[in-house]
């Protein structure tokens, strides 16, 4: 009577219901120890949730409130610092019993390197599984100053789990020319600066296909999320970014979970990167869940 | 001789005239105690006065100069904290001697509410007043937490005032679906998400009519414009704004008071905030009186 | 088994109980709409629950550790914005409840009026109730712009419903003269600039008493302090704060419930002030519940 | 009867009186052309001018109100840009006119080289005058990158103009080897560290004496001011400087003039510095001037 | 072995080729003293070389690596503070000693000034030089407040010294009206608020001429570059800076020097400001030398 | 000739020897990757050398010069992300390189793990070695979540090397039950709180002895230090740390090497922990290295 969940800061706003009555589970992932340029994403999950609180439950982008959805906010998993072998290993765990209890997965991170816990769970589900990725950087790389564990290699263990085929990216800006070089022949989709057009002219491809959407905040230009790991000049507009998931909400794939990862509240003196953040995330839930 | 007021910092750039020389009246609201989410616009005036510093009084987008004009700026209004009821009584019998002596004037927020007091003073005068309304936020709500005087309530009220059909809101992106359903049913205009183009089109049939510009900064993006109590990741540019305003100046309506509100220092570490809204507010002096 | 509420930042470190189970019981009052310069400390609950992971369960001072305690963090309460006078009937709703449950209430502001509204509930239930204040300002104005329900007023409230003689105040460099001379005539006690040193020479007079304990954290110097609605120079270090807490917790007197208010984490940058309020939580919560 | 200029954010607290009725007289001095480190005390009148609203006009130190004195603050001077030479000579032209109309001039910088300018023009007046210098550093150098006009040479021209014998520094922690030397053996006096103390010690031998009190803000430590230009560790709290200043105001000497300098908002996120500034410009007030 | 100057933070990425092995130089002008509006970009160059590690060393743009080119980071240059015309003399004879060595400069701002003593000694080796001028301001007047040698003048400098028809300024959006009125007069060419279009329009004319690039960081909107000391709101993107930066590159003008000017941290908080920089002067590197 | 290392920012103040020069060699350790809280203390170094420039070479506590020293500032390590065991190979590998060559070491962190290198090289060399530990926490896990590379664990790990009668820590105010407890069985010497007053007391029994410092800036009140992983309330202000280098050096202790961790640039918006940092380095290279 006194305390209101879905007001009250602590959760992602809507998201009061038990894990049991949720068909989508919101759970943060505050792992940030193979960020090379500015650490800082651990705190990311809480400030979105935060921010969650300015937004309205209704979209007059997709005509749709969060009333019409069930989510439960787990709140963030316990890792171990500074061990990423195993915090991915307690990920990938726990996305296991996700798909299993049929929840749509809504991970908040944490570092890059966090979603490939996650595909690897969905691929033991959907051996078809593909990916969309949408960021600054290729995150292509085979190792990083000699660890296969890094921020910048998840896409690269993703397009070898689930074949180059089933990966498409957006909006790559950065990155070693080996990446890039990887990117052109290895069979995967690359689409460079922008992500709006291209990925319309992709979507139809991938009708009635299983996907997971995987979105590092970084593919907004600097000015509009300033407070992340490896802020990338040249980016794309929050309205952009929208138009993007919009896309992806009104074609024929079948969204099975999603993320967005790499909000670094210390860069974030304004907000403005948990609060583009926060808009996303409601985005995703109400465009890609029906 | 030593002093000289329009540098000196302390008055809105250029706006060194007494108020009986003066055509235009600029003045702070300082009120922001209905704001839901991130409260702190009532410094806002001292913070686009003091930011007024870096422009030049030259337009070159309207070959004008803060020169041709006669300016008062009367500083910030003394408000009762905490008491909205009484601080709008008292904006409403200031705007309403202002329209009585004949000045044009250019409101500071303060929260958005303060402009509900200066249109019904200028009803008063203008039985067939519109208003342009350009903001992030549909402002339409009956009540907010119980409450009919706050901060998403006055486009509501002054919908009823003047009329539906006088009113025109511009790049309206978040509200409840209630307020949506009421745009969409009630006769007003409101435009989505875009400014500038939609604003074009129905400039004409504005033509001869008596308009009163109120302007939300949240209108711009986060990237824009993060100084405000209720940032809306997917705005517009600051550029799509000036283009606005100049259109707006290039037509044939006669507008009669502007306002400018919800510039929120707190957030405008960098202080870009302010100084885009005080570029807005030379160009609507500059564009808006003769 | 992959959430542990107890570090997942989003309740007080170590507040894990159920309120069925728990001895105390913390809770957020996220008011500010009657402080007068800057404002913003709705967010202060959640900014200290965060800064809360960054501690220790272990206090080295008193030797103790939070797992002796039985704490249940209810969240934040859900408070019509804008309206004072509604948002104070919940608060002391809330509280009458847990008075009457044998709840130990540990509050978190807010403002500093929110204190009023706990203090009248505790007084229902102990007659003879007497409150240590401790704060850089007096508080004792009558009203405040013509308000009698302002930041400025809640001790004098208190002092009228408790009777002079039971109210305490410490560390007060602020105020009217008004004030001033009604602490000194009133009968209650006021010490000036200094908290630690006057507070152990108050202490034995009151042992035996049921105390509430009322904290505003201005009243450490900004330096030690600068998120908070009206920084005040000149003021204590937190070593002097946590010197006087602890001389409270070994003296004779008997704690009733407690609140620590004024956080305000827009100008926190560094988030030093919610540093230092969580640790003083945790020693108050430590020190003062057996 | 709108617009109360007390509160309006746009002058000092309380210095609402014409030029003709004021016995005290605010101005600021937005000079900082030949700081060496982190320029931008220009904005620092202003910033104090706006915290000075957040401070209550009565002091208790004193037992004394702003109401009881008379004063006028006349905003920013105009000063041209990258010249100092100029820049001093309007400085010292105002300050000449000040002291001969005998107002009470309280100077806000800019930079310390400002000082040097007032107290020139104090000395044609009082032949006999004592300088009170409270600083981290002893700006007793000849040049500073072969410029004599520079942020470190103030004291040591004030010294030359009124014999070293009525130089008194105080709490002086940085300097070059030079300049510690000159202070040993020109017959100046100065304390290292320390300003209470050995101030208090001293002030008994300037009984009766015309003195001007100069403060640079760097005197506290970088915790309690960080927006300065040149922070160095090491140094007082806020309530050491408050003690020294009432200290000067319960002497015999009589003051004649004063400025605080060295604010820098750039750096000042929280605006503690430009508070701490607010409450010594009160107090000098209050303590300095009968 | 254990220290890689090119990972260090202390030199601009890959810049860890001696002087003699060079033929690029990177070099800081530390210099500000004529900043009208926020001082501070003497800590500019710094701060780009900081943001820099975050940078690859290819570029998807330009499909090149900072690997095929030999870079000398040289560090900032020894200036006298507030000199501004010794400062000049110093960078016009590094300037000249880098032409004679036949190195390709880099020169980190500091203030727009700068550019006019490189471009003199520029001039000194081709007197049909060519100067792109890239920025928000028009930098053409006489004199501010009575100094010639301001941060407003350097292109009406460069103008008189390689005759106006040799000046070509884009995205201009701010200026005195005689500034526009002599651009217009004058025979220089001028293009406002856009960059990238009316670049690629003139840059055919410009085939074989040898040009010197100065860029303003300011011709940014602050949304994109906040950190800068006149922000001027309605500018371009970082996106459309790149594109033109780029066309300039695929051009067949012959580009033998560049700068990039008004970097100021301390209102970059998010450093997005250095990022972007960095990116800049990555491009130029790579796009403009063979 | 043009350029000035020792003002460039690219170095410590005063380091411009070459390693073969130079007695006291100054190095960064960029590891931040166990930092539970806030990470970031890889760019510590650099920014600690950037603040170096405000500091005069002269130390009026010390009456020493810069001058008098021989220093080499060999930039920072290279060391692999995300790898603390490789990592800390390195840094003994230098370390051992650093003794071997008769070096003074001071390094800069970096998290307080990399202090656990430096002393296994220096216990190499010197059998009896001494530890002085300034610090906010005990560091003295055996593990933390798990892991014993953790920065809760070099104290530890120290006392087991060199037996806990040979360490001795001062200021402690934050630590689990078990540390104290170990503290108080082991041997070693602990005082909590405080630090110059019970340095002072131990000094003299260490006297001849071969001593190794290691000061974590969080000893400081965050206050002073705000820029830091683990700010904890309640510590001590600068001015009495100064007092305790100040009685190492006076004393008959033979210091070996020395480090300064844990300074966080993100958390460090004023700069004052890199500002206190850059004088605790410059304070105990004057002091330590006759």
């Amino acid at each position: 009577m006194f305390f209101d969940e879905g007001y009250s800061g602590r959760k992602f706003i809507m998201s009061d219901k038990t894990y049991e009555e949720a068909d989508i589970v919101v759970f943060g992932m505050p792992m940030d120890y193979t960020v090379s340029f500015r650490p800082g994403s651990r705190f990311g999950p809480n400030r979105i949730r935060e921010a969650s609180i300015g937004l309205e439950e209704y979209s007059v982008y997709l005509d749709r409130d969060l009333e019409e959805l069930s989510v439960h906010d787990a709140g963030d998993m316990l890792l171990p610092f500074g061990n990423a072998a195993k915090s991915l290993d307690r990920i990938e765990a726990l996305a296991d019993q996700l798909f299993q209890d049929d929840k749509f997965p809504v991970g908040l991170g944490g570092e890059h390197l966090v979603s490939w816990a996650v595909v690897k769970a969905a691929h033991k589900k959907w051996k078809d599984l593909t990916v969309i990725h949408i960021d600054a950087h290729a995150d292509l790389r085979e190792e990083y100053e000699g660890e296969t564990l890094s921020h910048s290699t998840p896409i690269r263990k993703i397009s070898r789990l689930l074949g180059p085929e089933n990966v498409y990216s957006f909006g790559i800006r950065s990155g070693m020319k080996e990446e890039f070089t990887y990117a052109e022949t290895s069979g995967m989709h690359m689409s460079r600066f922008d992500v709006a057009e291209p990925l319309k002219k992709k979507l139809p491809e991938l009708e009635g296909r299983k996907v997971y959407v995987t979105l590092d905040i970084d593919v907004l230009d600097p000015a509009y999320a300033p407070g992340t790991g490896t802020p990338e000049a040249g980016g794309i507009t929050s309205k952009e970014l929208l138009e993007a998931l919009h896309a992806i909400a009104s074609s024929g794939v079948e969204v099975v979970g999603c993320d967005l990862v790499e909000v670094s509240p210390a860069y974030d003196q304004s907000e403005k990167t948990a609060v583009a953040a926060a808009k996303m995330i409601r985005e995703m839930m109400l465009g890609f869940k029906s």
